[in-house]
């Protein structure tokens, strides 16, 4: 079986691991990873949620954080600072910097972003195919009123400085209109058995990389089921910020809500909590099969029942 | 009064921090840095003579091992290697990496190398002004014979890689021919009061130096005297592969024969260990004033004699 999902961080990475301990044999799962949310620091090319899939899928991850490296050490980041260098806000360990390196000297020789994750994998081994989900720079930006006015901020500036504290005004995913899907993400969106959307970020992680053209179009064309599972549980996001990006693009924070903002025309099934089991019936009169089964990632063994729940409801829906 | 050095790497730096000891309050010395052992790593630009001085100088250096930083840990090198990318014989450490990776940020900002070298001194306050001897490309690269027939490696691959084992068939800096002195060298050179020669490398070093089209003719012409230490002692360099690269260029390993290779063209005056007294001769009848002091830079006391005894003899020879 080809298994195709979207992925965006730290959620999506633990889902998919999940997902790897529930799978037949011989099963394939590709990953389209998010580069929406990469950024360039110190002249060094970042590709956070493209590396909390690698790390996690591949046994480097910080467990606890969820993103980053195990066992990491700050000794770089230190020395920059000693030089008055920044941002200061944005964690990178030595052991990162050394990914980081890595794939900002492959993309100098020319090597397009898929080339650089392929050869990064190979030391990982994660298991997957992680395809990025275009080799063209998109950055998503927010635009936000603070002091300084209304600006956009890079995504990260967003998140991991100003912790969301301000409300997203809007999500830009800038460059996307003009990106071009990564080699291979298309052909595996038509050649998918199933196609799932993880519990990632409806729209600064999935929604950014559906904002890539074609690519929409070709989830919503693939002849394979599409399930995806809310990360919102009781109305509030699991993890991260989703609550307000979808404020940004005036979308409830439900897990009926999402995915109706998702739509039949790319959904046919949808897990919620059971603790959201009231959306069932908004999200079935949707045009989307929709069952209640537990989505906290508390652990190995219930993630992995949530991606075999995943599967099981693909195959019921499965025209 | 203006000192002006020329100076290559570990016993340049120390013979500066000697230097810097015995100079009067109010004294200014520029450091003409050699930049031709200057390496591209990881995508990164190093520059390991630079760093070398600014690092001893500004109190950041290994002392034992006279290059790189004390304390040093390497998360980032065993990472790469981890990863399968090398060179793995070049010993980066993690907080030197911060260096270089500010530098290259800077440098693909469109600074020039001497504006990056004097943001990281801002930091470092090394207490000289420390200026690269051009802001254009220069490698030196060392033509040898091995299994793979004749061939030229980088400078550094033929020191630190290959350890000078093999002969040095030819040293060619390369792009020299085409380098422009850097921002400040020449006018330095002009105004200064003493020009001296620390006990670098005569050939690649200081011969590196003044290899770039206008530095050897201005220190020629400079109304300053200028006086060389003999980085040979005893027949042996006190460190490095002086006698290997001294051979390439068909100068044999003695402190006489450094001397007379720069020449009374550029030298006023020449210090050689009193194990070298037999030089003071041949080099005085070469038309170089020479002296015969203690050169082993064993403590910061010993060094700063040394220094103190070239000023002297600067002094002595002042026309």
């Amino acid at each position: 079986m080809r298994i195709v999902a979207l992925a965006g961080g730290i959620g999506g990475a633990r889902f998919l691991r999940g997902l790897k301990d529930v799978v037949a044999p011989g099963d394939e799962i590709t990953v389209i990873g998010n580069t929406g949310d990469d950024i360039h620091l110190f002249g060094l090319k970042v590709c956070p949620d493209l590396d909390t899939v690698m790390y996690t899928l591949g046994g480097g991850i910080h467990e606890e954080q969820g993103w980053g490296r195990a066992g990491e050490s700050f000794a770089v980041k230190a020395e920059l600072a000693a030089y008055g260098v920044g941002p200061s806000w944005f964690g990178l360990g030595d052991k990162d910097f050394a990914t980081h390196i890595v794939r900002t000297q492959m993309l100098a020789a020319g090597y397009p972003l898929s080339a650089v994750t392929e050869a990064l994998c190979h030391r990982w081994q994660p298991g997957v195919r992680l395809l990025p989900m275009s080799d063209d720079r998109v950055e998503t930006h927010v635009r936000i009123t603070d002091e300084q006015g209304s600006r956009a901020v890079h995504f990260q500036e967003y998140w991991v400085r100003l912790h969301a504290e301000l409300p997203a005004e809007a999500i830009v995913p800038v460059g996307a209109d003009t990106a071009k899907p990564g080699p291979g993400v298309l052909e595996a969106i038509a050649a998918a058995d199933v196609i799932l959307f993880p519990p990632s970020n409806p729209v600064v992680s999935i929604g950014t990389i559906l904002a890539v053209p074609g690519i929409r179009a070709a989830v919503a064309a693939a002849p394979a089921p599409v399930v995806g599972l809310s990360p919102i549980i009781g109305g509030a996001p699991v993890r991260g910020m989703a609550d307000k990006v979808l404020a940004a693009v005036g979308v409830e924070a439900t897990a009926a809500a999402v995915a109706l903002h998702y739509g039949p025309e790319l959904l046919d099934g949808w897990l919620v909590d059971p603790a959201d089991a009231d959306a069932v019936d908004r999200v079935t009169a949707g045009g989307i099969a929709c069952r209640a089964v537990p989505l906290l990632m508390t652990d190995p063994a219930a993630t992995a029942a949530m991606a075999r729940a995943a599967l099981e409801l693909a195959e019921q829906v499965r025209g």
